[in-house]
């Protein structure tokens, strides 16, 4: 792809680029729903508490989607380099970083983990004080100012969600980088940066899913947000759907029902974990009571409100946030790659699609189609 | 007041009327915002599995006056005998009753416990399949049909709440009826029949406050539901706000900040255990942000939504909803009770007024204009 370095992707060193501009490929979106055009940018040098990272592989998750379609005004800063789901190894770091080396397998997370301030230190919410997700940042925290720009002319590139993955090289703030186990499948390993790890952490660590509970997921189209089956439209993706039924499957949930208007899904829910199904254009009325914790997953960027009585909490019922599943990423997410690769999560059902990082457009028509789980980009 | 009966509250025996109608006094609602008429009514034997009560004193609560304002259709029951905090004594049980006799000093609770059921029987809500609070049932559950008839033409009168105290005598579920201690003060003990228990529970039991922690109240009139400080409108009750924070300070809290748009509040908030004032009219933007548990009270009986976006979750807040503080009224409330006689729960404070019966009307002013607490009506 006529990037300045290809190596392979293990043994990675690149002593001679620290300190230097990198010019490579990268996949910039230019405008909302337009395709994303494979173009040369230069990529600055990490700053003070930056690390630059060779991006070995990425993936698209319907975050990424969403900022394409840019409905919401805090996602029109153009030009853009998308993309938070990704695997890669650190080409150099900034002054100060002294958790992370050249050469270390890593993970970028787009919530991320200072260690130091009040909300890093409390272990009742995985919000960083400063590094938190926020998709309505476009620069580097640092300096407000960005570390991409287009090869012909200089031209400022935005950053995205604290990571912009669909690029040969990028740079994020060390506290949303995280060194994995580098003997993990790396490739593999890009699906902790984001949706796994949310559906996962939902499941283990949100709803504390119990051997022997019963949990309802409602996807993609399917009635949700409420803890009763009343009807309303959700937009958790298919995805996200599947990863919360394997990590309930693995706490021994006894019933998982998978709610969706698409019966077809089933066939791959029971795959992972789902062990029933319930359409709800077939009940005009709703069909279960009871008190429960409803889990609500993922970057809602639409002004739409709940629709939500208060006295449909009145029945024990309780409703929570989740962002990246509970989990602190630089501290807690090692353990889910052990438990990766140890088998107790299994990541392979995943992965229904693989391409190369050219065929990005390809990729994402894939997604938006609902035709693939997770496809994923090698670069 | 000219009722059948005027034996002493205590040593209270009345065998010769078991089994029998008896007629007393009762102050019957014949319509929305209309003025109590104290009047002579039938009140007929408990049924299975059902206890009839000597009211010894009675109070209002925030649910009476939503339910005499009749804004709901639900509400629109006349006549009707409203109340539903109180205590009393056993005067007859019906058939199948167990665990009550005559003489026994009771508290009526609105939010049964069969302790059967499969609500009953797990540690993840108070609420009973059958006896939950429900403001919709005008009627007993038994066999659908009222206790109570006017003396003079023999209609029924409507129940409420599972309770309906306002009234020299009273039938109710056994489910719904809670033996205490024969040494507490039993006037006192209205007070445990919802407002203070709701508040208590709200923050031992569903916020479950540790030491340390900060706790914001939302009063009436001021901003709430949201588990920031955004401008919203609550309608919780100054009196439960008090209880709320009694329970906080009982647990430990550090920093209770009670938030209300009338600072006069604050001089009788301070003495309950507030130690922080927010007038919410003094700020422009939200003042606080953080994780954190809301906990929704009261019974909203407006068809009004919460308007919450899904994203103001995503910061580890979560929202609960909590009926009678999420105690198991027959199995718990006797531990409270005994945390009042020991002092560790303090109810004075909460006592502004009392009153004879016959003064309902004036009561319900009172506390319509903000000027009680809670005022103990004798019978």
């Amino acid at each position: 792809m006529g990037s300045l370095y290809e190596e392979p992707a293990t043994g990675f060193h690149a002593k001679n680029t620290e300190g230097q501009v990198i010019t490579c490929k990268a996949g910039v979106l230019w405008g909302p729903k337009e395709a994303f055009t494979i173009e040369d940018v230069e990529v600055h040098p990490p700053q003070k508490m930056e690390v630059r990272i060779k991006v070995i592989c990425t993936s698209i998750c319907h975050t990424d989607l969403g900022a394409w379609n840019a409905l919401n005004e805090a996602h029109r800063a153009f030009p853009r380099i998308l993309g938070h789901e990704a695997a890669g190894i650190v080409e150099s770091i900034g002054e100060g970083v002294v958790d992370l080396s050249e050469g270390d397998h890593v993970v970028p997370i787009f919530n991320g983990e200072c260690g130091e301030c009040v909300y890093c230190i409390s272990s009742k919410t995985n919000l960083c004080e400063r590094y938190r997700v926020d998709p309505t940042r476009s620069v580097m925290t640092g300096d407000n100012k960005t570390r991409f720009f287009t090869k012909k002319g200089g031209q400022p590139i935005y950053h995205f969600l604290n990571t912009s993955t669909f690029t040969e090289y990028t740079v994020l703030d060390s506290a949303c980088v995280v060194k994995i186990d580098p003997n993990a499948p790396i490739e593999k390993m890009s699906l902790l940066s984001c949706g796994v790890t949310t559906g996962v952490g939902a499941a283990w660590n949100t709803a504390n899913v119990k051997t022997g509970s019963s949990v309802a997921v409602f996807g993609l189209g399917a009635v949700g947000l409420a803890a009763n089956l009343s009807l309303r439209r959700s937009s958790l993706s298919f995805f996200v759907v599947l990863t919360v039924a394997v990590g309930a499957a693995v706490r021994g949930a006894s019933r998982i029902i998978g709610v969706d208007v698409n019966p077809e899904k089933f066939v791959k829910g029971r795959t992972m974990g789902v062990t029933e199904f319930i359409n709800p254009d077939d009940f005009k009325k709703p069909v279960h009571e009871g008190w429960g914790t409803t889990v609500i997953l993922g970057i809602h960027s639409t002004p739409t409100m709940l629709p939500i009585h208060p006295m449909e909490l009145f029945e024990g019922r309780r409703i929570v946030g989740s962002v990246f599943g509970d989990f602190k990423g630089k501290s807690q997410l090692p353990l889910l790659v052990e438990k990766c690769m140890n088998g107790e999560l299994k990541l392979d059902g995943f992965i229904t699609h693989e391409l190369p990082f050219s065929e990005i457009n390809k990729a994402f028509q894939l997604l938006s189609e609902g035709k693939s789980l997770r496809c994923l980009l090698r670069l």
